[in-house]
């Protein structure tokens, strides 16, 4: 336990100190040859890749429709209706940021216009692991398909002479998605961005993923004209706001579901009771012993700091400081503070709103920004899959008008030929009259 | 000229290749070192390359509020005139793009919310040159102000021992912009990403310029955690889509506009007759002699193609597969051709809609998408000053009945303690009962 108020401003920076993250040189250049390979070879590279790698001797690319479209009778009705629910939740609220069109007059005769269109093609990368993620499909896909893109590619490692995992197909199925690649890691990446004989090439690539993901990302964004991804990836972060009559079993069971995902993962507490921390490392330890990925958790939970601070509103300041890609208040009433929030991905509200709910289900996206960039990234939204653009129309009265905007300013800026463009029209105008 | 249907896929190409443009590991290295330079000594970096690269015999960094609050007794009344018009113009057309919040019930005692907040601190870079941009500051500056960003900096070199321009400072004045700093370059960027004495450190920096400036921007944004910067900057761009009623004089008064950018603009006309084309060239030659920048223009129109389509409904195919940054449509009616717009950043419609409009004051912005980047990405616009995070709040009984959705997943994805955070609470929800 920390005293926040009692430690020097080195020890405080030292606490909200992410865990260094630096891709190494071997991974980009690892990830150079990849991208070659894929751009020359196309399907052969990643065939072999796929051998290599995920060990599969037979390997595939392509899933047949008729398989996605099978793949509900291998589910279990309780996870047939989680992935139902978590799905419709997640359309739900991205349904309700479909972008509108703007259209208006500046003045007499000068109309402008701000028009949204989808990213026609999209990749989306579904990592393997452990264990499949048919949330990450979800909260991907669903966007896709609202947003209307032409194209989506969903590309997921499939491990072995497995076959690939159902929850995954269902999930792409309910999301509309008809090319889905069992291809892994930068080869996956490469053979999205560049397209191969069997993989689309696609415009923008969302998804998390390792280094060898996250680097090929990086790299085909700088060296593809146009080519974007969706933003920095980093290990994920909880922050917990607690009060004194916070629970402590739901503290550590929320600091702890954090804990799980990675070893780089960071988890921070925020109390006003010495207490209710005690209480929450008994929990913790009690909570600890019963995780199959608990070690995991515990080398996570060393880079983790459990501060004392001497009010709720001095822990919505560290909290701003530190931006937290996910940040839990278990608060009595956490209305007064709402408003305090900064630089955070995505907000937990009150003693029955795990983080996990957000995971998974309410309906919120759970691909957010970590690693300090909530102070200027955004949580994953619709407008990821659009583009805007403007239109303008004048009519010849409104140009004559606007032209003593434009003319002074051209002259301004020693741009003849912009004054000309405009002047050639007027003289015109004048002729006809 | 070139006949579209009669060349082959790869002319084609060519045609519509733009010219290449790939920062020299000379331009990174430089910047490098005065980034390590400015992130080490400050203001004392900024002066002493005010003096090196600007020519500024007795350099100052800010310019004080009472010179700002004077400048517009320097101006002329026309000149007065156009920045204020321009200023309210594009503040419309950005006011109506200001973002609303989302909240809503996904199900019963599940809310989620979407809110933007202000990136708080944001920097403007104006370039310098041979001639002051007071547009470039609006096209900006009008959007921090909207936007609420409580920190905004704009910096913007002086050239020798000149004072600064004061359309700059008058631009600024309008778009409430209190801190102004006289500095360039690599410089300018490194002191807002870094923070200097005399600099605040910002969130997102904004902005054109040299290689110098993009390499910065770049770097900054690569290196720094959280920094971000607006978009990929490259050569400016024009097409202009026009029939056979179209005015030539009015089509290469439009194609010089954008040729006096620079020597790496690229023009192209696409337009079904041969007679307009012949005309166009003809235009071309008698307004370009009388250009101040004529030879940066005939520079720019060595990369450009005049081509010979079929139909119109081809041209706006040749041009969704240009992606320009600037797209004007010469069309006696566009009407039936406004859906098939394109991968364009901004549309100029009809024979009285040049680009210069939309470059000072429309209302559109001026900031946009280039060298294929429209695919993709957007123009600027207000958005781009906000950042979304979500809330959510649920009720035990909301949780109760999200569960359902909840575990199954978190067992499916292997993650206990995902589970274990909820089954906790429901836990205690029974123990209440």
């Amino acid at each position: 336990m920390l005293r926040w108020n009692e430690e020097s401003s080195q020890v405080q920076a030292a606490a909200l100190m992410r865990p260094a993250v630096s891709a190494s040189a071997k991974v980009e250049a690892i990830c150079k040859t990849i991208l070659a390979n894929v751009k020359e070879q196309g399907d052969k590279a990643l065939l072999s890749m796929a051998k290599e790698f995920d060990n599969r001797s037979n390997p595939r690319l392509c899933v047949p429709l008729d398989e996605i479209n099978a793949s509900e009778q291998a589910l279990s009705a309780e996870l047939k209706y989680a992935i139902d629910t978590a799905y419709a939740n997640v359309k739900r609220f991205h349904e309700a940021q479909l972008p509108k069109d703007i259209k208006l007059s500046t003045q007499p005769g000068v109309v402008c216009e701000l028009k949204y269109q989808a990213i026609e093609a999209v990749g989306i990368y579904v990592p393997g692991g452990s264990a499949p993620l048919p949330s990450s499909v979800i909260m991907q896909g669903v966007l896709a398909q609202l947003s209307g893109a032409k194209t989506v590619v969903l590309a997921t490692p499939v491990q072995g002479d497995k076959a690939i995992n159902p929850a995954i197909l269902y999930a792409a199925k309910l999301c509309g998605i008809t090319t889905l690649i069992e291809s892994g890691g930068a080869g996956a990446i490469a053979a999205m961005a560049y397209g191969t004989e069997s993989v689309p090439k696609v415009n923008k690539i969302f998804g998390p993923g390792n280094s060898f993901v996250t680097m090929a990302k990086q790299l085909v964004a700088q060296t593809i004209p146009g080519m974007a991804i969706d933003m920095p990836a980093g290990p994920s972060e909880v922050l917990v706001i607690a009060d004194e009559r916070a629970n402590p079993e739901f503290i550590a069971a929320d600091l702890l579901s954090q804990a799980e995902h990675g070893a780089d993962s960071q988890v921070i507490l925020l109390c006003n009771s010495e207490s209710i921390i005690e209480q929450t490392q008994q929990a913790l330890t009690r909570q600890l012993a019963n995780l199959s990925r608990k070690e995991t958790a515990e080398q996570a939970l060393a880079n983790s700091s459990l501060i004392l601070v001497d009010s709720i509103a001095q822990a919505f300041d560290v909290s701003a400081q530190y931006g937290p890609e996910h940040l839990i208040l278990q608060l009595g009433d956490a209305t007064p503070y709402l408003d305090k929030v900064k630089n955070a991905g995505s907000v937990f509200v009150g003693d029955y709103t795990p983080e996990s709910a957000g995971d998974y289900a309410s309906g919120t996206n759970h691909v957010l920004p970590t690693y300090g960039y909530s102070a200027t990234y955004s949580s994953l939204n619709l407008l990821d899959f659009f583009r805007t653009y403007t239109v303008q129309t004048i009519t010849k009265s409104g140009l004559t008008q606007l032209s003593k905007a434009i003319l002074p300013l051209a002259d301004a800026e020693g741009l003849d030929a912009h004054a000309n463009a405009v002047s050639i029209r007027l003289e015109a105008i004048k002729n006809e009259q």
